[in-house]
């Protein structure tokens, strides 16, 4: 999750909302290393876990990421949760819970839905107060412009 | 919604499950027409409106698609219709309802949440028999090898 948080740093000093994401292979392997770059290339799909499950696919030249972890610094959005499924990801840690945009463990927590079809282990709050304190400072800053 | 059609038809000669999307702007140019690629691309989140997005996006310089009309011949999976939120897409022309993976007015109906910070106006069912058709002969031949 560290290399997660250094991730999110960086997006921040991007001036993007700071969420970093690493993907971890069956041994171990780190597959992936991204943060949201939805500002830098005009993609709101470019959130950091959509960027870590393209980059790993790609690396592994399969759709699939069974077996793999994904480590992200705040609960996945609905999208984002709908392509951990889809990529068949085994586990997802993730650090700072979101009440208003989250789809795990709030809102419309789609893995625990009969409609979704492949639901990861799931363990959040790792490193919860570091992950949410970079969030709480990134909008502070901003308001305050 | 025939520009579509055409795309989720060259998916099906790919192998890939037919679905085609088409984006329009604001003022009736068509931004992108794309088609399910997951197998061509070995990426997960290369879904027909994923990659409509994405090369809209693009093509404007924006990360958001405002005012913009997306027609797609199937209702979105959780995925999608969290990408189509997030882009701000002003409505959704989709064909066949998807009973088990759609998210719009099946499984968690995403835009009828509270949680959702965008919803589109949605009309479905445009084409539906034709949209519906073409994809499950696709799966009965897929079945029948």
């Amino acid at each position: 999750m560290q290399m997660a948080l250094d991730e999110a740093h960086i997006a921040a000093q991007a001036n993007e909302v700071p969420v970093g994401a690493v993907l971890v292979g069956q041994d171990g392997d780190i597959l992936a290393q991204t943060r949201n770059q939805m500002r830098a290339l005009n993609d709101p799909t470019a959130h950091a876990e959509i960027l870590a499950i393209r980059q790993a696919c790609e690396k592994l030249g399969n759709e699939r990421l069974m077996g793999c972890s994904l480590y992200v610094t705040l609960e996945p959005c609905p999208m984002c949760a709908g392509a951990i499924a889809e990529a068949r990801i085994a586990k997802l840690f993730y650090g700072a819970p979101d009440i208003k945009g989250g789809a795990v463990d709030n809102g419309v927590a789609l893995f625990d839905q009969k409609c979704c079809h492949h639901a990861p282990e799931v363990i959040g709050g790792l490193r919860e107060s570091d992950c949410a304190a970079l969030l709480t400072e990134f909008f502070a800053l901003r308001r305050n412009g």
